[in-house]
């Protein structure tokens, strides 16, 4: 029987708010030995996309557990509230694709097991119709914390009739490599659909210089191990904390230097040859 | 004895400085196996309305506990520092109305008994004249925490003479009820003091509309299950998670819709025959 | 040998990605019975100086512990990592500074004993050239939190060869100190690097009135207990909760009132024979 060592709780219910609090205090009530760490709250409302790249990164470094993700713009319809079992964990949240991304990756052949979320003698009562997170999510995670089988939550569905987000793009071509931008963190670095084994294919060596097509500008970027390797407020490519090409301005903000917004497409080609671009 | 399985800790302090964790390490030090939930550290600084709001409407899900409130704009003025017992529940801070929502609502009749914090044994030292919550309210949590009786954090008060915030306003009468804005969410929902009750009592049932009267304008607003009943974009009245009419826009902001502060008055009337309204 | 208490954490992380909550899961999969206390992740980005002054204010009120600090432009070039030893406290970040003056005010003498992290089998594989917050900093504390010994961290240097920040400016001449803006805090308070004991030596009392002059201003500023002691929108000077002068309006924000950001120079001179300024 699968063990699980904390809940994880990822949302955009924002801080100013009671409602992660709320969610917390249903966990000390239902399972008071399990301890939630809070993976973000500051998800844009209703961004499912965001929601869902924060987790699938987030979630390879925690340890076994009943991950619970809530972005819900249609909390109250039709859409299902569903259990995934994938690998060690198990995710938590509505069949939107929040949850897609990080239970593919967390297990080898995708997610395990599925079901929804129909067993309302789990939930909290009464039910209200936009706080799925205080009345369902969170106190049939805490059961599942408590070691209850994951069958108990509700009738096991299809894994191929879940909701998934598409896969960024990427292609990789001879010379080139086409992606998205992922995710644009804190500091402003630009993540990448790209894998810097993307660009080890390419025969991209760090240390030499690409060239960067956003729209209808082509910048020479020099590609190298991290963003002080370049000088302060020069633009750097470099392989990211999980394993992307990212786009940083050491010291500054890539982000709003390129505008570049998630799902801006980006083109990557070998530019290293080119002396003009070379970073130092 | 009452035991308490938590602390929870709501303030304006914010999150960019060290203040709240200056407090949690008041507890580790003073109580180290109590846990700590933070309820919210961003009530805008000295809001005491809306740190009263948050409080009132996030304790009824929280374990039995000691509730510790700080939004203090007179720290170090004679306002009284208190703890007040209701219910399973106690609650610490100012006597400035910040408490009085959430102790009204935890006991059938009001509060029980209050006590003034006059013990200045319980304190850290020296006592700051700015930093209340770190020298007297956490510190006197953390020791009611680990069981010390309330009685001896100082002299018993007479409830009577707690400072207490009016309520807000909320009126039915034949036809329509009136009320404010009791609280804008993250999303921009607008939270009213108008409770799902009152409709029910105008005869307003989901899925017809209501017509909201905001100053001068009128607007047809349809009364749904959740936002998601309604297409993006559009306004759509609903019952909340705490029993509360709101209005809300799919997908969007209400309160920067509308122009909407806490404390703007509305008014809502029957308005669910005029089929012009009608969302679908 | 030292027994530490919990993990306190401060970083320039933000709190939108997933980067705190990665390195909450390598403290609860390598010490799972540590807490850990937040201090603040939003440090604006590599700012070291800002997150060395909220550190050093922090630290004194929490249990023995590590304190892992990560302002680390410098990430994955050749500034060095360390671990020290000051008191019943052990400091773990980059040397850069962030840890000077939190070190130096935790022990009399300074600083006892640094290491460099050199120790790679304590790291996270494969080692990321951008996120040594995850890879090396926490797992090291983590090993810490767990009992090992500081020196397997790896070599020990000298601490004299440690980056420290310059102290802030800090004079005092007859009639008068100078000094700087240290901090501004949540509600735009402004701490200055004069302690409350230099005003006491200057013969300075709680109730008469100061002369503060910033570029070429000179201002007449009430000095009192607290920002209570004047009326709402007024200007006052007070003894803050860490022993700094600060600057307040009561129910406003100084800061933006004065446009007094850190490092801004400040002048004190002895104003309270002054009639016209007094407060009231």
């Amino acid at each position: 029987m699968a063990t699980y060592r904390c809940i994880t709780f990822l949302t955009d219910y924002g801080l100013e708010d009671g409602f992660v609090a709320v969610c917390h205090g249903v966990v000390v009530r239902l399972s008071p030995a399990t301890p939630v760490i809070d993976i973000t709250h500051l998800v844009p409302p209703g961004d499912v996309r965001r929601g869902a790249a924060v987790l699938a990164q987030t979630v390879p470094y925690l340890p076994a557990g009943v991950h619970v993700a809530v972005v819900d713009p249609g909390v109250g319809t039709k859409r299902r509230a569903i259990a995934l079992a994938a690998g060690e964990h198990v995710f938590v949240g509505p069949d939107n694709g929040v949850l897609s991304w990080a239970a593919t990756r967390q297990s080898a052949g995708g997610p395990q097991r599925a079901y929804e979320l129909t067993n309302a003698k789990l939930w909290l009562e009464p039910l209200s119709a936009t706080f799925h997170g205080r009345d369902v999510f969170i106190p049939v995670a805490a059961h599942l914390a408590n070691g209850m089988d994951i069958a108990a939550v509700g009738d096991e569905v299809d894994i191929d009739t879940l909701v998934t987000l598409p896969r960024p793009t990427r292609r990789i071509r001879e010379g080139g490599a086409e992606g998205e931008v992922l995710t644009v963190d804190r500091f402003g670095n630009v993540q990448l659909s790209i894998a810097a084994a993307d660009l080890d294919r390419l025969g991209v060596r760090v240390d030499t210089a690409i060239m960067v097509t956003l729209g209808r500008r082509r910048l020479a970027v020099p590609y190298r191990e991290t963003f002080g390797a370049v000088s302060p407020g020069e633009l750097v490519a470099y392989l990211d904390s999980v394993g992307c090409v990212a786009l940083a301005v050491n010291g500054g903000n890539a982000a709003q230097r390129l505008g570049l917004p998630p799902g801006a497409h980006v083109r990557i080609t070998v530019g290293g040859t080119d002396q003009g671009v070379q970073a130092d």
